[in-house]
């Protein structure tokens, strides 16, 4: 029998949490409440575990506590998130394949990760190595929503069939991938006609959409909370960062969730463009 | 008193080795003469640090070896580079400005690194944590030669001018972002015309130049050697990884050097298009 797929795997997340929020895992020790960032991690699990599909560690945070210390309390997170949620290294690597192979050692076989996010710039031979293992998932950086994302990323490139912004080709490249169903995108489209379009070019794959809200942490007072109504206009702009909870949604289309962190508040989160 | 610059830190190197190799210090454990990764990447040092102006670990290759003893690796070979010499991170990292913010305390200030090589995909903010301190380095990942090196590199991007192929557009983004004279292009360009274009719109950066040559570590025996002879064809194809010496170049317009690894065999490099 062969290993669960990428996919299965994301998909039976979905219906076992009716949710498809992920939330990041992103601490700064100047912000935490607890000493450890493992700790804090945890907490965070326990109190989430049943309202997610995935975590979204960016390991950026853990290479700025000194990375030997860092990875070491990843790794310690990584250990105390229920094995049937999904794990996404937010990593956005990106070499060429000699040296892609060695970041997937670390990201999928030594940490364990279920998925990473990859970089385009380096193009084909450099995702390669990310996305030839069908029980892994690789999603692809595609459009981000910080203030410089279209400066590359809008570029109008000339293709046979007229002006297009450069995102839209990599959304096409990246369906090129994924030969095995388990290609993914970084969506943080700021307009809801970006994001219809990269539903358009890759109707299948599950785009990780930045942003959706941000929940403050206990030390700054529970219950700040924004919130994305259904539709097309799913993005609230930028999560609040560091010990806050920053909130994504890893949409498919047609599904939907009808609550959000901690069940308080429905968030009748629907799929930018499936729903 | 001011501390050095990045860019007097670089120059003083090129002109006390009167060399502009870089080596890449990028073991593969599997093809290591010594157990322990930082020995051997200290006997690499002592045999080279008369001769090189810069090393250059790509952090895959030690984020591979299970990323906490990986790391600790990396420490200990950087204490081990002589303080004169520049060492620069091939991280490739690339994320926003506040995630950006993480890498640069891990990689400037914990690891301690004078420059990193960055992406530019997610545009100038998530470049600027790189570049905002002119006594650390960041060299933009431009044009590279690796097979899909083309792919997004060379599309066509429609300027007021006419179209013209992205790497020369982050080339332009480049030299838009280096205010402090601290950034460099990755312009592992595979035809003369390349860098001869890159040079024109870059005239003042340091450039790292991939795949110059490669030498065999001794355990496959010494001595197997490939050469880029001056004048504008200074590419000669991917260098060999893993325990082998990757040997890049940095190239400063006009700069040359008479001598290679070992000194036993002139390279006569020249700059692509300075000298």
């Amino acid at each position: 029998m062969s290993p669960q797929s990428f996919r299965e795997k994301l998909i039976a997340a979905w219906e076992r949490s009716g949710s498809l929020l992920c939330v990041g895992l992103d601490p700064d020790p100047a912000k935490l409440p607890l000493a450890d960032v493992a700790d804090f991690n945890i907490k965070i699990i326990e109190a989430t575990a049943d309202l997610v599909c995935a975590y979204k560690p960016n390991v950026a945070f853990y290479e700025a506590l000194g990375p030997e210390r860092g990875y070491a309390a990843l790794r310690k997170t990584l250990a105390a998130i229920p094995p049937h949620i999904v794990t996404i290294a937010d990593a956005k690597r990106g070499d060429v394949a000699h040296t892609a192979r060695a970041y997937v050692t670390a990201i999928f076989d030594d940490l364990g990760f279920d998925a990473a996010t990859v970089n385009p710039y380096l193009g084909a031979d450099s995702i390669e190595p990310w996305v030839e293992r069908p029980e892994k998932g690789a999603i692809v950086v595609c459009r981000t929503s910080n203030p410089g994302g279209g400066d590359l990323q809008d570029l109008r490139v000339q293709t046979v069939g007229g002006a297009r912004p450069l995102y839209e080709i990599v959304a096409e490249r990246a369906r090129a991938w994924d030969r095995h169903g388990n290609v993914g995108l970084v969506a943080g489209a700021t307009y809801p006609g970006e994001m219809r379009r990269l539903r358009e070019l890759c109707a299948e794959m599950p785009f990780l959409v930045p942003g959706i809200g941000a929940q403050r942490s206990r030390r700054h007072g529970a219950g700040r909370r924004r919130e994305a109504e259904g539709g097309e206009r799913v993005i609230e702009g930028d999560a609040e960062r560091s010990s806050d909870l920053s909130v994504h949604a890893i949409c498919g289309v047609g599904r939907r969730v009808g609550r959000t962190a901690r069940g308080a508040t429905p968030l009748h989160y629907t799929d930018a463009v499936g729903a």
